[in-house]
């Protein structure tokens, strides 16, 4: 692969180079690409080393550096900064990479930073920093290309050579009327085949697909998603244009949210960093063992009503977790294909009651089948119990997969449709079920019809 | 959110115009999104009902239309299509989307596709049907718009305005010396600022990150990300340019990958989905549920190692689940982070080392904090046993915490340098090792300290 990772340095280096000769190092970091330098950053071992090596960055540069950190890192490096400083850095960022760095110092210091700004970047930076960070609006960037649907081709060629050098990622100029209306779209390429006095609105594509500043976005990235789209115009309730979203943006939405899905699915936090300190992780963490641990001990509790008959029969005390493991994976099976496929957007209202007949076939078939399997391990296992206690696990074993698959589709679903994320605390809410379920019809069944 | 959406039908409002009036369906097909037109085919109950549709679509949409829907789907919808009607959807397409199409029927079926096609795309869509679908040649187009270094911004326009028209996403015009090696990038935003005279060398950007062919997709998904590109060319081992690849297409990648991760973390095959009938899932997920079920069954020979020690205090029997489960979750924690840390290239071969360690730190800090609290639990349940019990069940939680985060840490760190998935299949590794680790230090120290 050829990419600017021939550039690339040791952190070591780098911070030999940076102390002994800072002048040679700034010059490194002048050629080097940002995210090359965020991950020099990345791998010192103390904010000191990293303050060093970010005090060497070009201005220009450092809002992207920072932007491609961690969030607790970024935050931690921007606390260090004085307000002039992180001034000089946002200046030179684009309206939505400013607006993110600045909603990661403290909110006096954001509005201190702000008032130093230019008018014009101001009053971009402004209207961005009161949309909500997982919105169509907080990720959305000002900085556009839009022209007047009475222009000609000619005429927007010419403002665009004039005033479009400083936009990235141009490749649609944006047509609005008299009141700012969005009226159409016109890609670079179309407005390069027509002629210098043709008026854009004729050559402009009318119908779009356009999203609301208080869309969220994950619902936007679905979009993108959809259709296949590159960039996406966000427009208000009135119709007025007020900026853009670009790919590049929606690749990091669904990174993040498919993070977020499969840390809540693993009982994580979702701020869960590999560069935060040990104790903060062990901390966030031990929250949610915490909560495992209250499930445990209910299923425990379930386990001790049965302790005469355990004592009667210590087999079942060696097939019980049997039971209660199968309907803890066959439950977080069903449970991953809903929330995946919710956060996919193939489940809606719509097909969930397809989804979850589906679900419970399925939970059923698997369930006879572990049931006869089961069975038939127990009774060789342990013969004197003849096959009595076959059929106590079997049944045991049928319920438990039902009930997995049930739990394991109802609960995302649910959660859905209260407005909760569908994969908050819904693994551990499963499991639950499955164990608690599991130990009581096991350990019931063999009290009602083994003792 | 405006979107294309009001241009939507219920499939079996569809499925009825499609019967009765198909030339009014055609029509409504027509002016319909195509990712629409999947959805209604998506909600279908059968195949027949979706082969009914799919024959309303014009043969320009059928293509979009097939690639929306899920693998199995578009197999089995394909299959009932004739080489000619297969044909007249494929040369609608771009050259990756039709090879992709053409990857989904039987290798005989596509050969006799593509010897029909116009000389052109046969020429294109060949060596494209070479390459893995996972490596980068598998998701690149060879529809770009190159153009000679020595030519003049003027005569690139003109070129550009009589055969660019066809190319999607257009926003780059590749530059090239007399032997088809890719020098530089220039994109349509540059191209309009140039003198008509300039030579488009002295304006291209001649340093730029290109992928080979043989890349992995995950590799390539992950540049987009690092270094946020809309579009990368694809350049072959000798500098020639022979495809590029869109951030369109990325999202795509990243979406599968994701899921794919779930679900192996999951315990499901990667091809489980929701429109599979459900006797394909039952058996996808039956497999799982059979490895899973033989770990459960050795964890459980472990439990009757011990029945003589069960028999004699009952209160372990109620209590070794806890233990047990508190690993199962605190591995899984470690192995969700390590997993997805690796997928976002955060964890390199550079940083494991300091990655385990801080896993390691982190499991010893929840360990020692879980064996008070279960140490405590147990003391105050079951006082007949003194603190002996609480001790013992203090160790076993320490030992197996300790044993998750190592397991939870070196199982995909080791999947990974051995070159395997590191998310197949380390959930069922994982949990047996902590159920086995679990039962055995309670139980055995029990054994120990406590008869």
């Amino acid at each position: 692969m050829q990419t600017t990772e021939s550039a690339r340095l040791r952190s070591e280096e780098a911070l030999t180079l940076a102390k002994r000769e800072p002048s040679r190092m700034r010059a490194r970091f002048a050629e080097m690409h940002t995210a090359d330098a965020a991950e020099l950053l990345l791998d010192c071992q103390t904010l000191e080393q990293r303050l060093l090596l970010l005090r060497c960055i070009p201005d220009e540069q450092q809002g992207d550096v920072l932007l491609d950190l961690p969030e607790n890192m970024q935050e931690a490096l921007l606390a260090q900064l004085h307000p002039e400083a992180i001034g000089d850095v946002v200046e030179h960022l684009d309206s939505d990479d400013a607006t993110d760095l600045l909603q990661a110092v403290d909110s006096a210091v954001a509005d201190e930073v702000i008032e130093q700004l230019e008018p014009d970047e101001r009053r971009e930076i402004r209207p961005l920093m009161t949309y909500d960070e997982e919105s169509a609006g907080g990720i959305m960037q000002a900085e556009l290309f839009k022209v007047r649907a009475d222009w000609t081709a000619d005429r927007v060629l010419k403002v665009l050579r004039r005033w479009g050098q400083e936009i990235e990622n141009l490749n649609y100029v944006y047509v609005v009327d008299d009141d700012d209306h969005l009226v159409g779209l016109l890609s670079l390429r179309t407005l390069i085949f027509l002629e210098p006095d043709q008026p854009i609105l004729e050559a402009a594509e009318r119908k779009f697909i356009s999203v609301s500043p208080d869309e969220d976005r994950e619902t936007v990235a679905r979009l993108f998603d959809k259709y296949d789209l590159m960039t996406v115009p966000v427009v208000d309730g009135n119709g007025v244009l007020v900026g853009r979203i670009t790919a590049d943006d929606i690749i990091d939405v669904f990174q993040e949210e498919a993070t977020e899905d499969m840390f809540r699915l693993a009982a994580l936090s979702d701020q869960d960093d590999l560069t935060e300190p040990v104790l903060v992780t062990a901390w966030r963490r031990g929250v949610w063992l915490m909560v495992n641990l209250a499930t445990a001990v209910l299923a425990s509790l379930v386990i001790a009503q049965f302790e005469p008959t355990i004592s009667a029969i210590v087999a079942l005390a060696v097939l019980m977790p049997i039971v209660a493991s199968m309907g803890g994976i066959a439950g977080t099976q069903t449970l991953t294909v809903i929330v995946r496929g919710i956060a996919l957007g193939r489940i809606t209202f719509h097909n969930a009651f397809k989804v979850l007949m589906k679900e419970i076939r399925v939970s059923v078939i698997t369930g006879l089948t572990f049931a006869v399997v089961a069975a038939a391990i127990a009774t060789i296992w342990f013969p004197r119990h003849g096959i009595a206690l076959g059929l106590v696990i079997a049944a045991a074993m049928l319920i438990n997969l039902c009930v997995a698959g049930l739990a394991g589709a109802l609960i995302p679903l649910t959660l859905q449709r209260l407005h909760i994320d569908p994969a908050l605390a819904s693994g551990t809410i499963l499991t639950t079920v499955t164990d608690v379920v599991g130990f009581f019809a096991f350990l019931g069944l063999a009290t009602l019809f083994l003792l």
